[in-house]
């Protein structure tokens, strides 16, 4: 583990992550066992992403559950900013997504903000324009019902959003964005703006059920930040603040920070079996010993093992990933064991995504908005 | 005439305007006789605003010239923020953009940034879109060819424009929106990004004529401040520079500024004749003598008799404006009855503005772009 400084914004994650500290700085609360359990009840089912902490905290849950008692409309809103292959880290908020979807029958909106990245990055918007394509198979996928589902990209249906996006921005002032993002003055006029358009899907279901409609967010921890604006302004604007429902980052493999989009340790889920298990083998940081014979003899750290940490996403037997933990911190099994039962786990689920992926080809018009 | 402090921008215009430094300022060029004389070549006639300076200056002039003369496509582009009823004012820039329209056989790209007021001023959107609908009619009525007009209004035809504009946001800094258009970091994210939608129909052109398309943009001067973010961005685009031809601002009746929309002493283009003459009798700032005894015999001054003034843009016979200026300087016109030859010359330019308004209804689909 790296003492290398936390950064985390929605442009950048790095360092050693400490959650208890991201919940303080964000002003976000933990999900409580009270909390937890209405949404069991709700759903009529656990979620092993609630028992294991992975999806931790949250802002606003208890009124958006409270909506869903009273039968009141909530729409469900996530989304992906395409400017490469969607990876695993990207897919843990959309499988939350579409269990809620599944569970609560929530209408949800998809939004594929195809700028964000060519205002922050050094994405083209060609660029941006081609992964939309390909990421919208991603999306179409994963499952989501048709007839509950909309995605709306950015640059194509601006017409539906600019609107909602000014009046973000009328009450968002150059200092707040400033400091909530972490902007310079150097930076472009763009990025200033961008946050507004990310707001907008907040407020378009109210204007789709013609009443006041609120939304729960499934998304990583960094994503708060800008619905911490949106909460500002929407009491401004005589809309419902969105309540967001927040996850831990898929480790990097190296176990800093959040899995990167960029460079080679990145698990794609247009990779092959090959890949995924040469990158597992080579990359994923260890909590085992040096040798063999250490390692039988005391055993390897669970908490420190990525592998390990990675099947507490893609393990749902909570009695398997106990035996697992339990066998790793014994000694009986060995690092490169560990990592094989994470490629067993990992690879039959991204077979069957390129399954689905290579179905969902002349679909993506059913989902879109217009 | 007041010493108040000068300030022009494309949010205020007031105190006693110099337009020897604005030019300065600004950076723009005055239209030399050279540049006249190809206007007149090409157009196959003279216009009164440019023989009597009120079309004035220009950037890049020269250059949009040489392509109308290689008969390469050129388009115009000109625009309107609703918020509030029409003012002549409002129309000095639209009849010179249909006399170029007319006479240079040229299309001509009409922005509506209905979210303009709404960033920068008190109006709302909801004004902002009611004051659409009727200013619509107002550029209907203007009688521009409805084979080659597109009107293109911000937030309805967003979808056309956005991708465009995050192009100019991304190439715009914060600093730079500062500096050029006076902003402050208590000012709206809005108002950061709002120029980049007003750079779009710069671009658009070229987009759909599929080669490029320079645009000459008929404006007042207080408007080039945005083209100059437009001419610095566009060769890194890849698009041809904007155009401008600028007109100096009808002044307020008062004298000092230009004509505010807001006030009593604005004349609307919905005025009737009897409001029209009450206003110019009440508010125009005389050149005459306090008395009719020492009118007749100093005569009055025509340079700072707002009415005299007023007939340079609407008298276009120059004979008569001659004759005009002459008996007034020498004390044989009175300055109620310089008045009255102003009432004479607009009113039946404005009634004959009302019928080609009341002709316009129904007829707004002809001119949108989509």
């Amino acid at each position: 583990m790296s003492s290398e400084k936390m950064v985390v914004t929605p442009w950048e994650v790095s360092g050693a992550l400490d959650y208890d500290k991201l919940v303080k700085e964000f002003g976000v609360s933990r999900i409580d066992e009270k909390l937890h359990k209405r949404i069991v009840k709700l759903a009529g089912e656990d979620h092993p992403w609630l028992r294991r902490g992975i999806f931790f905290a949250h802002t606003n849950l208890d009124k958006v559950l409270d909506a869903i008692e009273k039968g009141e409309p909530v729409w469900l809103y996530t989304g992906r900013a395409p400017s490469g292959p969607v990876h695993l880290g990207h897919v843990v908020p959309w499988l939350f997504t579409k269990w809620l979807q599944d569970r609560l029958g929530l209408r949800l909106l998809f939004q594929v903000p195809d700028e964000e990245k060519y205002l922050f990055k050094d994405t083209t918007l060609e660029e941006a324009k081609q992964w939309t394509e390909d990421n919208l198979l991603d999306i179409v996928a994963m499952g989501f019902d048709p007839e509950r589902t909309k995605i709306i990209v950015d640059t194509k249906h601006a017409d539906l959003m600019y609107s909602l996006a000014v009046q973000v921005a009328k009450r968002t002032t150059a200092s707040q964005a400033k400091a909530l993002f972490g902007l310079k003055p150097e930076d472009n006029v763009g990025k200033y703006f961008y946050s507004c358009m990310q707001s907008v899907p907040c407020f378009l279901p109210t204007e789709l059920e013609g009443k006041p409609t609120p939304t729960l967010i499934p998304c990583a921890i960094d994503q708060d930040v800008h619905f911490r604006l949106t909460r500002d302004v929407a009491p401004k604007l005589g809309y419902p603040k969105p309540s967001t429902i927040l996850c831990r980052f898929l480790p990097a493999l190296s176990s800093d920070g959040k899995m990167s989009s960029s460079g080679e340790q990145v698990i794609a889920m247009s990779d092959d079996a090959k890949a995924v298990r040469k990158k597992i083998m080579k990359y994923a940081f260890s909590g085992g010993k040096d040798t063999v014979e250490e390692h039988r003899k005391h055993g390897g750290d669970p908490d420190a093992d990525v592998a390990y940490q990675w099947l507490t996403f893609f393990e749902p037997d909570d009695a398997k990933l106990a035996d697992v933990r339990r066998r790793y911190e014994r000694g009986d099994l060995l690092s490169g064991e560990l990592k094989q039962l994470l490629v067993d786990a990992i690879v039959p689920f991204i077979e069957e995504h390129q399954r689905r992926k290579s179905d969902a080809r002349g679909k993506t018009h059913q989902y879109l908005i217009r």
